[in-house]
């Protein structure tokens, strides 16, 4: 149920513009987030390239969200617009960005460790029978991918954590998830170090998932199902 | 932060079955929901051949999540393996399944009203700066799609409420969002009765949104976001 | 051997227009063809919107042949740029256009029959194993598709005729072919008659195939084939 | 016309099998081929790296053949059946194969050079305006791909010769065409060697193409027209 002071801060919501985009002029503008990426697995070639793909996909994805503002939507169709190729690659790009930010900030800790009494550990054995079941089919969704990614997310359909394997950055994705564990999968996050060996790259890449940082986006699921059970 | 409360909840949900999946063996089983469609929009013929469609996705579904308990994990591979093809079409059927539910919920009402003081109308008016601009954005993504969705989720990422053309069941895909608004722009939703002329079967079916359904999916967005704000 | 009067011809060619696009200031113009859809497997409402679609294709594709003539090529790049969506959307309106043409012309025979000397008989049961073989294997192909086309051609690699089911009207797609049998299995092409019951649409199209059509197909892949070896 | 050697013949080959292939069970059966990679522009490591990648598709492809020879046809259905993946992963790994062997084999010639009286020079001016102008096309394709191939190819539709951007191996595919030059530019392709810089990379292989290789395809295509023009 929703309360007279949900009804209040609602409509004020809807008059002011929200507190987190006071100085923007248009609906989402993207900001590159600081990423230092320690591990040693990777060469300093290979970390300073990929940020800079990153930093790519922001400035796409906010000369996209710009050209959004004014394209003619009464054009739109099917078969070429300028509405759908901007739709198709906003997808595209945002999707790239925020996939990206998930990895670099999980993928980052030298001394790694997991407990076994942490939400992380429990949900993921709930929902793939133990924890070393979902490594192995983590491991298998990072092997199927086609350039492109595997993620550990909550799915509002089956309501468990499932894992997926999406191609390029938008092709074969569930519509309804929360992310909590991602792992680049396309060849430009492992070639200048693995060449093909994308296994090799995983398991030293899960060898430093930041487990404190991914516990918060299980701490999050949590109050997310527990607000949705009401 | 999770309390002690949690915890032993955690603790018991990891050990016993999750209580809305007591009596099964596999990790999901989608069971079919009956949907009656009132709408005068659509032939019965199409609504009939609709609904079996759907049928038919929940049976794929199921049968794929069966296969994936046992499929072999250690051999998968992006150019061509079982788990690959299994993962692909788990995530095609599951969309599908969840997309055609979400629809056939929100295109019944005969006598379809929103008022402006509904969370729903205020949200679409916050996020694309009017209800008639999220009208005219909503419109022009229908269109935009080939045989595939178009969705008003909650993004969050950009954590505002968006718009989005999907192909097919699973390309250009949106990774990290709540569906709040969903239809059809699939061939088979409208030929029977529309050929080629989707924009008055998008139109049609936009006149018989039900809000009510809607409003409560716009809710419990408002109940995520509140608990994600903690 | 290119010969003297080849080079002649070629240098000839090079300098002037090609004959048949002398009156064209662009590179292609797409030029509509008639087509009169005798079947009466299709009602009159399906077969006219259908060449509708097509039109609406042919229009598109020399839409963007257009742009490309002066779309700012140096600023290319794969995230996101004009001439990426048009170069796609440029083999989408294109293969749509062309596979719609081939259909047309070969479905189209109210006293189907085909002859067990004539070339496409023999062809098909050479690389099938069997007519029938050929058969069950298109069919196959026509219910493997997600809204696209099955499409029997000559493989320039493989040096055989195959089935191929391509999705939408570019995915899926094999890069070296030349067509002789194609069946339009989106929905568009069977919905208003047939709902979902791709079959009996695919064997009643199969019924009036053109076979003296297809022949000249066949013949033609003959002779390719046999100045290949020149 | 078909003469009557040609009757004979035909009726020849349907009955005995196909003198290439004297030896085989299945339908087609890949063999790989040598390539011996003599650019300074990759890296040892790199070249020894994408003739495994190539060894890998010819297996995954045979391997393929050879399941689609038993494979239960009746049950294809296009939301998930083995008929289905087996067809899919066929076009993806058949498209693999040849155009990592077209792109071998033409990217290899320390002392490339192309004249102005060669086929290959004449055809791309008529076609593309100029020379230079194909090149800067040519370029603009590689730049969009996403992850997958440029090609220059004889279109049979346009009767001319034609760029294209594949992204993977087998999306955004024209379906009727003949290539005659072809680049990688997969990730794998170059990642290793000059990371993100695609643009160095394409210039670098292009300044090694192979015209001796490329004229021999553009003779193919000229033999093909002729032949079709009958």
């Amino acid at each position: 149920m929703i309360t007279d002071d949900d009804i209040k801060r609602i409509i004020k919501e809807s008059i002011e513009p929200k507190s987190d985009k006071q100085s923007l002029e248009e609906a989402y503008v993207a900001t590159e987030k600081p990423f230092d990426l320690k591990t040693e697995f990777l060469s300093a070639a290979n970390k300073k390239n990929h940020i800079e793909l990153y930093e790519g996909y922001i400035k796409e994805f906010n000369e996209i969200s710009s050209k959004l503002d004014t394209v003619d939507r009464m054009a739109s169709n099917s078969n070429h617009s300028a509405y759908r190729c901007l739709k198709v690659d906003e997808t595209y790009n945002m999707n790239a960005v925020y996939l990206h930010e998930l990895y670099f900030a999980n993928v980052n800790d030298l001394n790694s460790k997991i407990t076994m009494d942490s939400l992380s550990y429990m949900r993921l054995a709930r929902d793939f029978g133990s924890f070393d079941d979902w490594q192995k089919d983590f491991i298998a969704c990072c092997k199927a991918s086609r350039c492109g990614w595997a993620m550990t997310y909550y799915n509002f359909y089956t309501k468990s954590f499932m894992n997926t394997c999406i191609d390029l950055h938008s092709e074969n994705v569930p519509a309804f998830g929360y992310p909590v564990i991602v792992m680049d999968v396309w060849q430009h996050a492992y070639y200048k170090d693995y060449l093909k060996d994308v296994k090799t790259y995983v398991v030293a890449m899960m060898k430093q998932f930041n487990w404190n940082v991914i516990e918060k986006r299980f701490e999050k699921v949590d109050r997310i199902t527990k607000a949705l059970r009401g």
